[in-house]
């Protein structure tokens, strides 16, 4: 893999850049960005060797698509239309149905593999990239017999030399599922981080209060509306399915806390501490 | 200060122990506990130097109160029965207006310094104390007035060697803050673990798809609700207030999402967003 070009030079893709740089002695990056001054970050930063555009596809070992989901879906039809014989094209979007979709009859979809790394932080833009971001993650794989098996082949030893490990789903389930997972603690965060902070419009000194705790829950708030609005209008009805069963929960809690049914939310506490099994297989 | 009882020695009684172990050179720790195997267990990780009993309190220097906020309630008073005229009496509960209220008549009430030291994770017992939990944290003091001035300087003059800064303020304000930045995150916390829990019973390997956002959500999920249970029932009203404010932003976020109104789910989060400023003079 000799040319990899990156569409999208922000924290999941200059974060590829900097591990496939130090897997790939002969790699050369070449970055594309609708974003001018991040591309210059790029550069400035060594993520990328050189700014490219869509007409050097066809020269492409692999192309990465890391841009918000809402473009990717504009992108990836374009990106396959410019790219050679040899082109493997993955994009590692939050959502996967749509991308899926927007492909599924385009004459080199057997040059596509739709993925999942379950890797970032709350950080975005390429100043937020870092080194081995990917190292023991999952990375979901969907409908990965759409692509052809050499190219298939490429992108695990990719993965494998980035430290993941390789889950397989059909687009449908992974969107379901993340919705739970992923999706619904951002909006927890976020929705926690306005609660208070609305409080805090009226009383004082309130975050001066606040310790560790706090800060683990809400850290998902700091993330980029930019990047989530998409993920949201593209889930959305997953996402609205796994809210309504939050808030349910949430208003079981208040209910019982109402009616001072202390033992019970014991129980409801007690039911949930087994988290700490099944976290233990995540880190 | 020389002759120093703990009571209760989980997270925070141990952390304590170890702290003052390593400030104060002739300090000799004693250890009260209700629980036996805690107390041998201190004695073994050498976070106490011996085990005690009530009838020696007279002898203290300092008694630190540290279990569950409806023993402390019961305990306080009981303790303040049996000090010497020396000794200096402070608690670390996660709720402060019973805790006062349960001593507001006492004759000893001028040796009770009421304190809650916002410190800890989500573990709990004597294996779980570790050093330097109050370095740099917020420890604030309730009542600061009904204390003698002689005491309240060797209580400062304690959390200044354990590097903590201080915040004064009523019982009132503290339980009412204290909902929002520390009660409510536990909350949410618990809700989400029960909510993808609930999923993962129907739908197998949603686990396998988390990431380190969703480990950070529902860290608190974690905690011991034989010390949860107590606090949400002394600060009921306004964790029910702090919770009835949370699941309106969530079904506002929720009616948003089923209008398909985007512009406005952005607007939510980027008016959150700022929430790294705040949090950043946090960390």
């Amino acid at each position: 893999m000799n040319n990899i070009y990156i569409i999208g030079i922000g924290l999941i893709g200059g974060s590829l850049a900097i591990d496939i740089k130090s897997n790939y002695v002969g790699a050369k990056i070449f970055g594309i960005d609708s974003n001018e001054s991040h591309l210059d970050e790029a550069l400035n930063l060594n993520l990328i060797d050189e700014k490219a555009t869509y007409d050097d596809l066809y020269n492409a070992d692999l192309v990465i698509l890391s841009i918000p989901v809402d473009k990717a879906v504009i992108e990836l039809p374009k990106v396959l239309d410019r790219i050679g014989e040899q082109t493997l094209v993955i994009d590692v979007g939050s959502t996967k149905f749509p991308v899926c979709k927007s492909v599924e009859n385009h004459k080199n979809r057997r040059h596509f593999l739709a993925t999942h790394p379950i890797a970032g932080t709350e950080f975005s833009g390429p100043k937020a990239a870092i080194a081995h971001l990917f190292d023991k993650k999952t990375n979901i794989i969907c409908e990965v017999e759409k692509t052809t098996f050499k190219l298939q082949e490429k992108a695990l030893q990719l993965f494998r030399d980035l430290g993941m490990r390789i889950r397989y789903m059909n687009p449908e389930a992974h969107d379901k599922h993340i919705a739970y997972v992923s999706h619904l603690s951002h909006i927890s965060s976020f929705m926690l981080g306005k609660t208070v902070i609305d409080k805090e419009r009226n009383e004082r000194d309130i975050f001066d209060m606040a310790g560790s705790g706090f800060e683990s829950t809400v850290r998902l708030a700091k993330s980029s509306p930019a990047m989530w609005t998409p993920i949201f209008k593209q889930n959305r009805e997953n996402v609205i399915e796994t809210l309504d069963e939050y808030i349910n929960n949430l208003k079981h809690f208040k209910a019982l806390m109402e009616a001072e049914d202390f033992d019970a939310i014991y129980n409801e506490m007690k039911n949930t501490n087994h988290i700490k099994d099944i976290l233990k297989g995540l880190v």
